[in-house]
């Protein structure tokens, strides 16, 4: 008997240090969190010749709410793709890490169509959301055989790393916001990291169960709190604290950050 | 009338500075190194659900040849998908310009199956060929649900860049070698550009038209020549100069590129 889908030896899994209950973002936020902060993908369709191949093709995109959005040629051999079968979809993945798979990855499934000048608001929103990314698609967003197309997401895969995956359900995907710390967050980290060890150290013991604790760096900051790796005596462990309410801003991050600082203290104390 | 099959304005193209049917790496070569130089893409199969759909996922890969391989676990969706529908294709895609549609890519269509224990010899090359680009996939190469899956290319859609695409003929694609000079080429043009701008110069005006150069700079290096990008005074003009005979390893372009240097100053003088 195994524990791990990949029958891998189970080993005594250690209980949690923290509350693994505490507020954490839904992987349809992650998802989002990711997407939104990439600029290019894969766009998947299926190919004229070889017929009925999939054919994946480099694109750059934005996103229009939850819906991909991109400007493309009526030359390339995707957008013939698209214009007879409108089946798509959209990998967007992470880098980062040094382990390939540790990445984050997104695939989004729907139909791809063009943007037609019929619908004024929805064109006017796509070439927005584009050219807000993109800016100097300017310079060919005029050309006649550029258009903007538009994957209405119906499905979506979402793989955070290891261990961390599922279809995330569809209404949640499109209800979702973006992590309003993204943008922010991998300083906020290399900040804390460098800046603020030992308040590292003292999030864990006052909010944690952990007690032996060497020193501890942030891995991961998002609206609703911030994850760290503490050296135990028994190795790294993992340690999840929330906020005490979701903050909205990097500033509000860096005042409840503070605050929990003060009140870490007061508990030690 | 255009000349530009995306209707921009043509303007006066200038005549090229160099001989522009000096020895250059084809299509097939190009593609072929371009891959040889990455471990990861994204793989495209048909969904089981939402069914038909192109998929795209996140894969780490090597190559057998001209054939990718991949090392997947029977729990993935792709895996499910590629047992049931084994066509499939491969997108890789070049990192390193800032414009991202300035980098090279490659999308090669073909079956996508397990390799089986039963093709001995096939499955030794193709767990060779993965072990050696990703050693820390010995972890699980033998955990029960992973496997070498290989796919069999069968047609090659290149795009170097801005207006340099095409559908690479498949018996080239497998007939040609990856550039010697791939994993040095980064180096040498760092090399050449911070210590040897005087000589780049030289090149440029004893190997080519150009004549009232202020500088140089070296974009590119292959088996077969080196690319500049000359300031004249109408601007950065592209100039690509051949080695007397290919080169086959990163010692015999330098060997090549002080050769030239001699030689180009014997003609100046």
């Amino acid at each position: 008997m195994t524990s791990d889908a990949h029958a891998r030896p189970t080993g005594n899994a250690a209980e949690p240090l923290y509350d693994i209950t505490v507020a954490t973002p839904t992987h349809a936020e992650r998802a989002r969190t990711l997407v939104a902060g990439t600029s290019t993908g894969t766009l998947c369709t299926i190919a004229i010749e070889p017929a009925g191949y999939p054919y994946g093709s480099f694109v750059t995109v934005a996103f229009d709410g939850g819906n991909p959005v991109f400007l493309i040629s009526a030359l390339a051999e995707h957008t013939h793709n698209l214009e007879r079968d409108a089946r798509a979809s959209l990998l967007v993945a992470e880098s980062g890490s040094d382990d390939p798979l540790a990445n984050g990855r997104v695939t989004m499934l729907g139909e791809c169509r063009r943007v037609g000048a019929a619908a004024a608001a929805e064109l006017t929103g796509a070439r927005e959301a584009f050219l807000a990314v993109h800016p100097n698609a300017r310079y060919y967003a005029g050309f006649r055989d550029f258009a903007f197309w538009k994957l209405r997401v119906d499905a979506v895969r979402y793989i955070g790393g290891y261990g961390r995956m599922s279809w995330v359900p569809t209404a949640e995907w499109h209800a979702a916001q973006p992590d309003p710390l993204g943008p922010s967050a991998a300083a906020i980290i290399a900040h804390m990291n460098a800046d603020h060890a030992d308040a590292l150290v003292l999030y864990c013991t006052a909010f944690s169960k952990a007690r032996d604790i060497s020193s501890a760096a942030m891995t991961g900051i998002d609206r609703y709190g911030f994850e760290m790796s503490a050296r135990t005596g028994e190795g790294p462990r993992p340690i999840r604290v929330a906020f005490p309410h979701p903050v909205t801003t990097a500033e509000d991050a860096r005042a409840a950050l503070i605050a929990m600082l003060d009140e870490a203290r007061t508990r030690r104390s």
